[in-house]
């Protein structure tokens, strides 16, 4: 049987440990290719690169194993793979990640991890982002790679059901902590800012974002936020299609004319 | 009565004559206050600026109107207009566009017009989105202005639930061949890239990103691109929830552990 083609990407750029964690399970299983961006890409969400070309700088390649480090987004970099690099021969399954820094919640719409593995979900194959929630850069990955074997072996063993596009986010725990794996939904709830403004040398004031996040549902038992904190894997199944299909129905004498 | 307190942003930049047009619209309503990037953020989808801090640049000030040009994106532009600028007064409605180009179907997740509609609408007040379907700088705005003008009057006279995020695209047309307004639902579909590869002076290759939309579902009756195919404004109202609840359910079997 053919080895699977695993398309590796993330947004902390090329050199991230959580990258070399995702890639080390990754040729596990297959062949890989791996495009990811140059530098940190963190909050870039489903960004594209419109108005500047992209490079792509070979990085590493053996048998099985090709690496390169890309100028542009998260989402760039699967599209230079799909639709350029790999188009002769789709991925079987797309991994982003592992993200230094949780995508749980709200989160999921600013994330670059995300925002690349929804764009890879476009085409009908898998593709599941993986956030460990330590933003830290010696972040402990034990766990994280242990999740992220469970779930890349069964999406693998299985034939499910595509358009598949799995937010994965694993909670800071040694791996015998870690009470298992749970389906759940996105927490309500959205970052609320508070501004650092600072004066710079020429005396102009700049800001500064730095955020909480307010959980809008702190007592809702099947959500991403409430696994996490509770020492469960997250895994939301995200879809593409952001209508609010009830609303569609109940404005459109509002607005239809 | 207090004339309602309006925020306007864009992707295009503050110098845009989309933003020009939904200004003048804005400021026969209510008190003004415009927080726009300094340049284009085409494509910038719902980035945050998390790595450099953000300058906010005074562009005019008068008696019910201000307006600022921020060295971020659309949606650090909402952030500092919510979680500072405007935090003692919220907006009662953010207008985001109009855009140089269409952000329907699948083009809602890369756009950074509706990345900031998206963003004011965690506030729980409405927000709306307006783009029309020409890049060029020289578009003919008049049909929008009078589709942008008809929406925000209905969203402004009424008490209609919150959270409320219109996705509104307006198509090529003048006013008089405007066939009327019509919420649907987003269309299926995606981006199909063509890079086109050229090499630079050094001999370095290097990608332009050009794409055609894949339209999934020609033929539905229901959707934008079939409103705007049509000679209508299309609305859609857009949810910030992106899990796949029919996965929760039909996939946990799989991945719970």
């Amino acid at each position: 049987m053919k080895k699977p083609l695993i398309f590796v990407t993330n947004d902390d750029g090329y050199a991230a440990p959580g990258l070399a964690t995702l890639i080390e399970i990754a040729r596990r299983h297959g062949d890989v290719v791996v495009i990811a961006p140059e530098v940190s890409q963190s909050g870039k969400s489903h960004s594209i690169t419109m108005y500047s070309p992209l490079y792509l700088r070979e990085i590493r390649r053996e048998e099985g194993f090709e690496m390169y480090a890309c100028s542009g987004t998260p989402a760039d970099c699967v599209k230079l793979a799909f639709d350029h690099l790999l188009a002769e021969r789709l991925p079987d399954l797309t991994l982003s990640g592992i993200n230094h820094g949780s995508n749980s919640a709200i989160s999921v719409l600013y994330s670059g991890t995300m925002g690349a593995a929804i764009e890879a979900s476009f085409y009908d194959r898998p593709a599941i982002g993986f956030s460990l929630t330590d933003h830290s850069m010696d972040a402990d990955f034990r766990a994280s790679a242990i999740a992220a074997e469970t779930i890349i072996s069964k999406v693998l063993a299985r034939d499910i059901e595509v358009p598949l596009c799995l937010n994965v986010n694993i909670p800071v725990a040694a791996p015998e902590q870690i009470r298992g794996i749970r389906m759940v939904r996105q927490n309500e709830g959205y970052w609320k800012e508070t501004f650092v403004c600072r004066k710079d040398p020429r005396g102009r004031d700049y800001y500064w974002l730095t955020g909480d996040f307010y959980n809008a549902e702190p007592d809702a038992g099947d959500t991403d936020e409430w696994a996490l904190a509770n020492g469960y894997v997250s895994v939301v199944p995200v879809q593409v299609d952001m209508t609010n299909h009830r609303q569609v129905i109940s404005l459109a004498d509002v607005f239809n004319e």
